[in-house]
């Protein structure tokens, strides 16, 4: 799993950089339960892999802070970001300890199942099957969130993660979906996902 | 900040011990992002707070578990819930972090703030003022969730915080509510808990 390669520097912006590593590490959390949850081997190598990926953007934002701090007084500024990138990369940390349970085959004690029901509720992992009225619609036309009360929140696309879409990304077949929202609309982005609901209701 | 009591042992079903855990350490990280963005010392004190508390629930929980296995069959499945419950320690660790930023004063750098614009969408903190019809209702009856798509994650009565409040809670006057939930709701829920909206819609 650790893979020992050398990280270079590549100039990027810090903001996008955090945004990138908060929003990871939050999307982790949900998905080491789910893991846990559904026992699902891979969705718990899928937290790993991301957790190497923080942990490359923790080194990528330090790097790129050092670089934009000019005097003492941005010095000061990015300080602040450094602990929220160090709280995020916490996050993920413990993201991944709870997904080796899962591949370690500990065993999902039933106390630890009963504490993640809540989040079976609010979460959703459906693969977009061939007759979804999902497939070829851009996210943003969708209006899953005012419609359904529904974020998706990552796609796994082959072997890629797309964390957070835009508005412009297109549903392919095939896609895994991720999402979170009110149970009612969870249910719902499922059924639309596996094509046993043909519409979308306002 | 630091209290140096000793913890003693309470007997306490593992499960709600974990379950508790994991809810705090979840709503802290919100509530740490949100003392961030609004820059609240009340909020980042909440946070320290609840800090400490998961550290409590951690001693305890690592007692019960102990006091639980009876074989090692036991064991085996106890030690996946001692890495959840050290995983969600973790997480509360890592909002403590944020909090202390904003105790520290080290100052919310613009970056910081545009990471977090996010959670402000999704998460209110709302205090019910005297003309609030929410004012004497149980949560159950209000069905938030169902009408507005919000969910009451804790309540702030005086000193007191209920954490995840159950469907017989009542609101009282003066109650801080922390909401999440899709953006429109959250604007609602806002305005229902300081009497602007007085009528709540299906």
């Amino acid at each position: 799993m650790v893979h020992l390669e050398k990280i270079e520097y590549k100039p990027m912006p810090v903001r996008d950089l955090l945004v990138e590593m908060k929003d990871i590490s939050e999307l982790m959390i949900d998905l080491a339960y789910s893991a846990a949850l559904f026992h699902s081997r891979e969705l718990a190598e899928d937290v790993l892999e991301l957790e190497e990926h923080v942990d490359t953007l923790a080194y990528i934002l330090g790097m790129n802070a050092m670089l934009a701090a000019r005097d003492a007084e941005d010095a000061e500024a990015l300080v602040g970001v450094s602990v929220v990138a160090a709280a995020a990369n916490k996050i993920s940390d413990a993201a991944a300890d709870i997904a080796a349970i899962v591949l370690q085959e500990i065993g999902i004690h039933p106390i630890v199942r009963e504490a993640f029901q809540k989040v079976e509720e609010r979460l959703a992992r459906a693969q977009v099957k061939p007759d979804s009225i999902l497939i070829g619609q851009k996210l943003g036309e969708l209006e899953l969130a005012a419609k359904i009360g529904v974020d998706i929140i990552a796609i796994r696309r082959g072997k890629k993660w797309i964390i957070n879409p835009k508005g412009d990304e297109t549903v392919h077949k095939e896609d895994v979906l991720v999402a979170r929202g009110a149970p009612l609309g969870i249910e719902e982005i499922k059924g639309l996902a596996e094509g046993t609901v043909q519409k979308l209701e306002d």
